[in-house]
């Protein structure tokens, strides 16, 4: 296991271009996701760009910020579980969120995301999010690592 | 019932701000939706910053595209059943999404979405995403039309 970077994702992707979490991806969204205890949280600022409708951010960015941190959460949960050094490539399956009420702008979104379900290749994720405190959005996702040959093998790398 | 401009968020909401689908959010996604039928429609070109790993596009950018294609199916979906003169204020309630296989980047995703069921305010939305005639991802989601005095009443004015 790899001394922590900044990120996990800055530990285990550096060249990654993924928008929601790739280091390298000028435009993207870079997520900084890091583990805490048994979970793994994030703290991101939203930009006025990612606003839904004024004050309010964009359910399709908590989309993105909740699925990128699901999959790094499912990877490096793996990682550990089967003492590797490094998370395995990892895709979304399906995710399910539920937005509990608006989610305002201009403040630090916090996500906290924990593997509650693991099975082989397969994890299941649930997260949140809140703002000051308050969760305004919950997410259930399950991620599945890919075998040698699939186009996401070698992702984090 | 306006005139169809080249998109319903340009016919309804010419000024949106919203990051998916705003006509005047300038680094946003612009997902233009159009009725064709019973059902609601949007074909949509990603760039190389959409990516997830190389030569796929990310699942959280086709999360936000689902979205607010499938809040703007609701508004209409619930403008037509009314008889109003422009969709309602809706928001996104929850979203599931099945990513079937991996979406590649480089050729037009086409959306299709239509509501499924209306109860109320409440609209369910079940949705595709196809490349080049193959699906690869679908969503059901949840909107809800909200009352005056919710941030969002106004949203598409």
């Amino acid at each position: 296991m790899r001394k922590l970077e900044d990120s996990l994702q800055a530990t285990y992707s550096p060249n990654g271009i993924c928008f929601g979490c790739g280091p390298k991806n000028s435009e993207g969204l870079h997520i900084k996701s890091r583990p805490e205890g048994d979970s793994v949280v994030a703290d991101w600022l939203p930009e006025s760009c990612h606003t839904s409708f004024p004050g309010y951010v964009s359910g399709g960015i908590i989309a993105i910020l909740l699925d990128c941190h699901g999959n790094i959460t499912a990877g490096y949960s793996l990682m550990k579980q089967k003492g590797l050094d490094a998370p395995p490539g990892t895709v979304t399956s399906e995710i399910s969120i539920k937005y509990l009420k608006p989610t305002p702008t201009g403040k630090v979104l916090h996500l906290k995301a924990r593997a509650t379900r693991m099975e082989g290749s397969k994890v299941t994720v649930e997260s949140t999010l809140d703002v000051e405190g308050v969760q305004t959005v919950s997410m259930r996702g399950v991620y599945v690592a890919v075998r040698e040959g699939h186009p996401a093998f070698n992702k984090w790398s």
